[in-house]
């Protein structure tokens, strides 16, 4: 019996179209037992780095020879290459753009192919929609078994986009920006628990900077302080989060996607 | 062969995160076979009672044994149990804050188990998504046929939230309220079927008061009245609706959740 | 082992309510291997025209024999009938309300069938929620192999809708009007690649108007022209579309849909 392979679907396409849905004819066309979930469809429209958080904030969580697609590709249809990244756990189809900049900073890439062979695309594929012409056909052929050496030559590099990371403008603050806010208002930014440990390892002695505000201390949840107040934590992908226990911190902070985060340590 | 069960999901996770499609992983990596189904995401934030009445409206569709798993935590980290409450033919998973009580009052739970069995979590698991590090590989293991007693002692008791029932404020009138409106801009109500024929059993002789305004008589379909006017009926899930053919009931009564609605026998 | 035939859904049901969550709950009961689609949920609310447009852009594109569910039904509960029209390679399961318009002028219906037999019905159909007592359980038992016949008589004739078409409103300038603007703000129209080779066959001497602006020329992908410029192109379902590379012809343009656009050749 086959084996049920999942594909993952994250992509910039929005829930007002059919075209997530139309890649899954296409997939369930090729490969009838495919399991495919999808990641995101609400990425904010074009952005890579949005994009590449959200995929690597999630591709760990799903089995072993998983085949990621992720379509957040406003070059579709010029000369930017479409690659199959391979790691010893997964496959990320994905334009060749920066979109795989995070994964690449935490997993090495076994084969980096580049896909070429249109055996595998849909027949005349258009120049508008590979996520239906190419991604989706590759994926499920890929879930069939095929080989990624089968779609084409490997490469030896990745494009790259830049990452902001988090620098120190001050001696002990060092800043970082909100990558994500979530549904619930959560301020998720890019300093991790690493970064956090560099400048204290008590969390107690940490406090965190947001506009003219400091929130003093990190906690474990939110429900260390009381309902409506502000609490600083690691989030559930590892990056300091800014919340408001039962209420919204973006609305209580007036704050969105790019502002300033600091910590500094409050002990000499 | 593996029984293909079915697994809900109702959260206030939203869409623009990878919240919903991580706890797709874990499931898929625990249990590839299970059948995921989303019931919504949409839930408002934090909103208990609305997510108690969507998982009351929609839990008795799905075939036997499907494992409800529903995430409205605002209390997630904090001391609140995690449950798993069981019918004669459904299996609910929830954190006890009250997210089952609609349930409850439908339902006899043959046995509530307490949450406690970290074999069945993921390793490690954080303090702000439960989702992810417990609800869905508990929700897997079960597919996977292990028993609730399982994962925990029993208990006696659920935690409830106030379900407001509508109420006699004036002799002969019944005042509820709109619980949801859909997309549609159909306005549901908290009235039900029951309710109304302790009123008047013939619907007929109902009139419906929605701020100065009443509705003669209750309908059984929306097509009964023109196209631009209001009707009353009752709904899909047996409560009372207050609707506009072809149009927006919302806009046209300038509604909001938690608005009165009133009916009343308009003969002796 | 039973086939993994796929059953699509696209309705007006929006994603905050738990309407496709339930049509989903009722097909597993019935059919537990089903593989269900999601093709689009948010087509406008009761907007016949809109969700032809959304059909007829993906039915295509899924495995042969799918059955595509289609609800937008602002006669619900009405005397409209329910039908299952038939084609050499698929079922299109919808209300005879002339949402199938659009396909009626792609394919050739083998047989168009009034849905009666309530024995493929969930018990005691009410008069609001078809798309759960009878659409769901009907695409499950088709899903199973009963034939349509079984369904109820055949019929000879579909309702349809309007279909605006392209028209000649000044010699050699052909105009149509925006069908559909997409998350990307791309703006899709009515007028295909074959009504353009009505006016003339090399698209290099096509210009398209859009208010008092004019595209020069017809492209083949967004990045033929700068980042932020205006493009006109054949996209993804054979149309014209006005887009702006990596940009949102929608706010470009202050388009919405209905707007005119024009196309005329440039040469004589």
């Amino acid at each position: 019996m086959q084996r049920k392979r999942v594909i993952t679907l994250l992509t910039d396409f929005g829930s007002q179209d059919a075209y997530v849905g139309i890649m899954k004819g296409v997939i369930a066309a090729i490969s009838p037992c495919a399991n495919v979930i999808d990641i995101c469809h609400n990425s904010p429209p074009q952005d890579i780095l949005h994009g590449a958080y959200l995929l690597s904030t999630s591709y760990k969580h799903f089995p072993r020879k998983t085949i990621h697609v992720a379509v957040i590709d406003p070059g579709v249809g010029s000369n930017r290459d479409i690659i199959c990244a391979e790691t010893e756990d997964y496959f990320f189809l994905a334009p060749n753009n920066g979109l795989l900049s995070l994964i690449a900073h935490k997993e090495k890439f076994t084969r980096i192919t580049q896909i070429t062979n249109n055996a595998y695309f849909l027949p005349a594929p258009g120049h508008t929609f590979h996520g239906r012409d190419i991604f989706a056909p590759v994926a499920a052929h890929l879930s069939l078994g095929i080989r990624a050496s089968q779609l084409g030559n490997s490469i030896s590099q990745l494009e790259h986009i830049d990452i902001p990371q988090p620098v120190y403008k001050k001696p002990g603050q060092l800043e970082g920006y909100i990558v994500h806010i979530d549904r619930f208002g959560n301020l998720v930014t890019n300093i991790t628990s690493g970064h956090i440990k560099e400048v204290k390892s008590n969390y107690k002695d940490i406090e965190v900077i947001i506009g003219k505000r400091k929130i003093k201390r990190l906690r474990n949840t939110y429900a260390e302080v009381g309902a409506g107040e502000p609490v600083a934590l690691i989030g559930s992908a590892d990056f300091l989060e800014i919340s408001v226990n039962q209420g919204d911190a973006q609305q209580y902070f007036r704050a969105k996607r790019g502002d300033t985060i600091a910590i500094r340590s409050t002990v000499p």
